[in-house]
């Protein structure tokens, strides 16, 4: 299985709701460095995943409803404790989306494999979200 | 599957035995970087894997009897080669362990599929093991 | 000259004021890495520049009335944009003060000769102030 | 699953055919840093997965050819574009058959159960092949 | 001093002239990952060394000319070696330039004191030049 | 001031005397990522500060004797404490010496203005030396 990651990433304010998350219930923010793997079993023609240019291109896309937003404003999220598990879980949501609707190409859409998000928060702890396209 | 990941390092002294270490055989050391990565199918009603705080303190405590020592010492490893591979094995099996006894939280023992542990030796080799919880 | 670094992180939120600052004049965050650099002509008796425990400790105290902390609400930052190099003179400060304290040892104190503190806030932009104790 | 990586570098000029690259259809180059990923199930009877000398050894070995090179001008290359991922795949391939020529030890080619080869080409891009052996 | 370094990074090709370079004489390349970093002794109204957006901008114009390109080509290195270290002094000697031209605000150009670059090009191998502005 | 930066890594055990070391008292040890930056005030005809292939070979050579060694028992460091700074201090010494009998170059030695050594032990603590050659 071949593999192809682009790195981009995103500042952005929130807060958590519940005791299990102690002190950062309080407002608090992160840098995420947000890394997306695409997976595909053959290469095509050109002897690429996905155009890498393209996949930056539509990381940055989804990222930016989050670039320096405070969360906890943001409508799709209300309710929600948007911990950096569950923002793998969204932004892989949203790639998907862009992917199907050929952001990368309509000929890559169809032989993307899966694809795994990670995000980074700190030096000692990252969350991901990994699934099929 | 969703997945979290917590890291911390450790400082240890050992030596190996077999001519298969070459200068290794010799008393020296390490400093692990130690990552351990916990999966989960779907996130909890608090939108998480585990708390990520619980996991960095079980990770320190899987990792205090190791801390500033020579492992060639410690009862538990004689007769074995304490490589960075079988430590991934070792620390897999505590972390199992501590996690059933609900060092997580009783709810999050159940839930959780898999761990993967990481064991960082130097800029240009890093060992780990990977299976179910 | 000899020299000892330690580093931890923190989490926070804050907001700029200036047009300067475009989208980040929005409530967002960061996670910063900090990096403390003290430096010292000769080593002490015990051949340290400063005891790596303590440094750690007087760094992270420094740092915990930033920790999940929304900076536009601390009385002490009113009127002040918080951006990264305004706050490596804050931490540069408050280390200066803790070790004329005597948080590192009265003997400490007097040795240490200029101090470098740096604040990692994404993959492509950190910020640093560097001065005297 | 116990796994062991090691990591080289090597620094390549080459250029590709096809609209999709963009600039990148000039002749450029890339320092590529090479992380090999051997898995086993059981460690042997020294506690390893593998010499990790020796797969230090095999892995510079292999990427000798690329070293310093202009990948166009490679025979083996011809009417190919030796993109990041295309060349994960040849480096797992040309791994695959050292291994099974012994160059890990006779009895390790047939424990190992899969490589993953992944070559960084930058801080924001990556791309891997991962397969059995 | 107050700092404040950017990162951006470019992919390049080129040979080196000379006996002392070894396999480096031959037609190769490199990713080369360049830090910038602006000293200035007191932070301006808005609590800045400089727009660190503005700072972004100016590393990726002087970047550009060699952005994927066959550095032996270029007219403005003809019989010279284009070394990591080289090259730190050229981007140095542009970003200044820059500098004093405006790019980064009229008054941040006469209020900065002076500017390092570094280039890293491996793991195990970077440059830089550092001067006033 | 133009610079070159060379790194490798070195594997150790080691104990420390004297109660500020703390469990650090017991025999354990570290992996050192060692940097090594030598600075020139001009290139030279080449275009380089140094040959950096040369200059990773003297690194080699100066860790040579700390490979996989207890410092403990190396004769040269009896009595003393192998901090992390002291040993900075100690290869900064071992390099100037070998720069001066030539090991970069004859016209090398001459040239080099100062030279900075930096030790990583783990990923929050570092240490250096910084001085003229």
């Amino acid at each position: 299985m071949y593999s192809v990651t682009v790195s981009d990433h995103v500042m952005i304010a929130h807060s958590f709701r519940g005791t299990v998350f102690g002190p950062a219930q309080r407002l608090h923010g992160a840098t995420y460095t947000v890394e997306a793997t695409f997976r595909r079993e053959r290469l095509d023609q050109d002897g690429i995943v996905c155009d890498i240019g393209r996949a930056l291109d539509v990381l940055k896309e989804v990222l930016a409803p989050l670039a320096f937003a405070n969360l906890d404003e943001l409508p799709e999220f209300a309710g929600r404790n948007t911990t950096t598990e569950f923002l793998a879980g969204v932004l892989h949501e949203r790639l998907k989306a862009r992917v199907r609707d050929g952001a990368l190409g309509a000929g890559t859409a169809g032989a993307l494999a899966s694809l795994q998000v990670v995000l980074r928060e700190s030096p000692v702890a990252w969350a991901g979200f990994d699934g099929p396209l």
